[in-house]
């Protein structure tokens, strides 16, 4: 049977009982929540899920009337860019899926949940219907705050859904896309300058590594933030991200405080990482 | 049902189709073999091999067998010591598995292993019935050619058979223990007295740390190695090993080249790893 991952990221890191109620809306539609994290400084919190064709597509829509029902974006402050309540949906091909069957999905999301609550959609990567959408920081250029002045202009119009946003929800960004790894790495700094440098750096974009992206953020007085996403976790292993890290904070005065994984790593991307430190060829593994 | 895993090491590291034989025994009494490895200048090869009771049991006595038929010790020469062909057997209790269970095998493995090919065997570890016996280092002692000489020494009777070695095959250490890490560090040096030096400041012992065992062996003109065992993993993770021995080898200004892994590791051994260099607090894993 063919398997999916979906990876909601909702735009609440701090009243946890929402994120509760979306793990049981998610586990009621038959699928399984793998992981949740929450993150009160970006206010956000992400959930991954698998299940089948169908408990994927329910948990989505459900988690999407949650938000709807318990998210107030007009009120939302974080360091995080959003749009939605519902920020970010994407659909991940897992065993005996393809990619097609995902973005298939995706849309089949961004349908119901217009018909269900009304919340409109874009849709970003593999799933995307105009070429400047398949990334992701396209769509969610202005934020919230910018869906409306952009209302009328014909660029901006929604792929599902007929209104520039919806009051409190604002639009949800649903993507078909690879597994990808989610990484964050705080810096003992105050200085939002260097984590933004690091992350200049670092992002495929800006000569950085390849499908790396990264975006720096202030955490508090004394901690900045380098978050990043890595799709091609197998050319970019995540020891060599770590140590690029370590050796420009460094150049910097700064020491690496800690990693953050957000969600689940391919327990491949796991082992690369022991051999690497460990200095084996191989892993072989018990139970 | 009981899961059972035995750690076979024959002293053959150099003609591989004694071991291909050996591999083939163990799958025809029903076990899996999950792991192989063979050492040239070890002149050694160690299976790692699961299965229930049954399935495990005949696998040590078929094992016992090929090695009986394919290996001679009296022009076997190697830097790993060793009493017999088939050299060591230990029976690892795994899932719903006790250690009584795996010293009842090993002691029934020596029983069918004298009525079937006259090999005599000690038992160490948990399966020892002579307290000095649980070290497999003093049962080792003398080697293969050292046990004719204690032929009437009471104290060096084998547990089970009733001569002191069979002529070609030697004794087999049969035991049962915990779970065990087998982790081999080569450093660029010539000089054993370096490996040897680092062995004894790891060995419990003399002041290491807790449960390692090592030796120090010459490999060739460029390199030699340092071989351990740690029973316990969890509390002497693999990265704390991996760092010390940098760090000895350094103040020795000797360079580590690759370590390896010598059967299979917990995957729980193989996560704590990645998290520690990582820096990251969880590695929650997909498939």
């Amino acid at each position: 049977m063919a398997l999916f991952e979906i990876v909601p990221n909702l735009s609440e890191g701090r009243d946890l009982t929402t994120i509760d109620a979306a793990v049981r809306a998610a586990e009621a539609a038959g699928a399984r929540v793998l992981h949740r994290t929450s993150d009160a400084t970006h206010h956000r919190s992400v959930l991954t899920i698998a299940g089948d064709a169908r408990a994927v597509l329910d948990a989505g829509v459900a988690i999407a009337q949650v938000a709807l029902e318990r998210i107030d974006l007009r009120t939302h402050r974080g360091v995080h860019p959003r749009i939605g309540a519902l920020d970010v949906l994407p659909f991940v091909p897992l065993r005996d899926a393809s990619m097609d069957d995902a973005v298939r999905l995706a849309h089949e999301a961004g349908r119901r949940i217009w018909e269900r609550v009304r919340i409109p959609s874009f849709y970003y990567g593999e799933a995307a219907r105009r070429p400047e959408r398949a990334r992701l920081a396209h769509v969610r250029k202005g934020e919230f705050e910018g869906l409306v002045a952009r209302a009328n202009d014909p660029a901006w119009q929604p792929d599902v859904g007929d209104v520039a946003r919806h009051e409190r929800a604002g639009a949800i960004a649903i993507g078909a896309r690879a597994l990808l790894v989610a990484f964050n790495v705080e810096l003992a700094t105050g200085d939002l300058g260097v984590a933004r440098a690091i992350a200049r750096q670092l992002r495929e974009g800006t000569g950085g590594l390849r499908t790396v992206r990264a975006l720096g953020f202030a955490l508090d007085a004394q901690r900045v933030q380098v978050s990043l996403n890595v799709t091609s976790y197998e050319a970019v292993p995540l020891y060599r991200l770590v140590e690029l890290i370590r050796a420009l904070a460094s150049a910097h005065g700064v020491r690496v405080l800690r990693g953050e994984l957000i969600g689940c790593l391919p327990r491949a991307a796991v082992e690369a990482s022991a051999r690497y430190y460990l200095g084996v060829a191989e892993t072989p593994s018990l139970s």
